[in-house]
């Protein structure tokens, strides 16, 4: 167990949420998206062709500061409102996938865009996979 | 002219969003937003009756996060992408919209919730007029 | 009374820092800095000579990231620490001088540069005046 | 090599800070100390004995804004301000150094107590490191 999965255990609610397999991954991947968005932005930013990267940097800083929100929120096992806990990953979901597929578009010659477009699909999945299991988890 | 209005207008692509009604207001609203329901939720730890407060806080909390994470979208006109600005503007709606119902609940006795209670429906009539106009906006 | 001197008015505990002149200025000045910012980064990534600009658009981040955090700790009025408070406070500081600076280097082509220059100063003078109040504010 | 790690190498600055050891560590304890400052606050607040740890909520909330406020400064491998990072660092320490002996208070009656100051030692060693090595790495 690493410390996401122990904490979220260690919560006095953690029936609710916690021990739902694909929580503490979903939180995980929504982290990394943080980091490697904001680097593949900042790398973006410093190589010199910067034109032809504006799209791809303003993808990266809004996916960076969805996916911030998101993990907050799923670090929170009082009590979630599902609607909101529900628009939050669609709209983590939705970042994750603009930002993969335009990200894609230079994976072959910048390699902090290959990483970041695989680390998007990453929790694009995690975000799918708890999206899936909300209604049995929190009913509004 | 206040400074959101005015760095708005000086970006290079303000014809785009800045001079859109209702853009700059919508920012405004969603940082009055995260600055009361951090008050709020600091106030409800604060109150002794901290127990029947606990929703309040995680919503609070939530709120704060997600119309946070809105606001920064917002401040960017270089290109967004219409699917990830309206899917997050969606989540603000609803976490506006579930913090201000449990707010307004609470709002009778403790000023602090009936001051957020106002401010989230302010944010939320903000963030549906923003998505009001998105579709002539930015197409994605 | 706007929405922030009116919440921490409503505070449990606002006679600690709420009412503190000051204070509710330094929240503000720090949320128009994050937003600002925010936007002087993206107008300067939409310039066409954004290689110039590399600088300016890494100290406009840093500066809306740490200006975020401290917003939110300013907005806590229950027992703050006055070493975490003092420091967050040094580090917004540091960050607002040092994106004015950059920022003033541009400020005669670039009106948003002007602006962010202008409203760092703001900020940087506001958090000074918190600063100078903290000793007899919050003992650690 | 982790993602962090990748990303950071393909930067194109990468050898300014990305080779640097303890670089990728420090943004990994942050991040990891963001997660577990918020759960912690928010297990906290669901333990029914809410009153005495309010201290604690505070200073987890803190504790979590201002390391992600480091994490994302410290993702951004281009010209970083040194009196900037070096301040955002020190804050950084205070505030798990403070977080991290109030868990420590409650770490025998609660677990998320104790991860909770486990993980912010863990950071605040971290951010140590990196500190003794910006000297060497930026130079304002």
């Amino acid at each position: 167990m690493n410390h996401i999965e122990s904490i979220l255990d260690a919560h006095p609610h953690h029936a609710q949420m916690a021990s739902t397999p694909g929580f503490a991954a979903a939180i995980t991947a929504c982290l990394d998206c943080v980091q490697v968005c904001n680097t593949c932005a900042d790398a973006c930013i410093a190589e010199n062709k910067a034109t032809t990267l504006q799209r791809c940097i303003r993808l990266d800083l809004d996916c960076a500061a969805i996916c911030n929100a998101t993990a907050t929120l799923l670090s929170r096992a009082y009590e979630p409102d599902a609607r909101v806990l529900r628009a939050q990953l669609q709209a983590c979901l939705a970042a994750c996938v603009a930002c993969a597929e335009e990200c894609e578009r230079h994976s072959r010659n910048m390699e902090h865009c290959r990483i970041c477009a695989e680390v998007c699909r990453i929790c694009e999945r995690a975000c799918q996979q708890v999206m899936g299991r909300l209604p049995a988890m929190a009913m509004a």
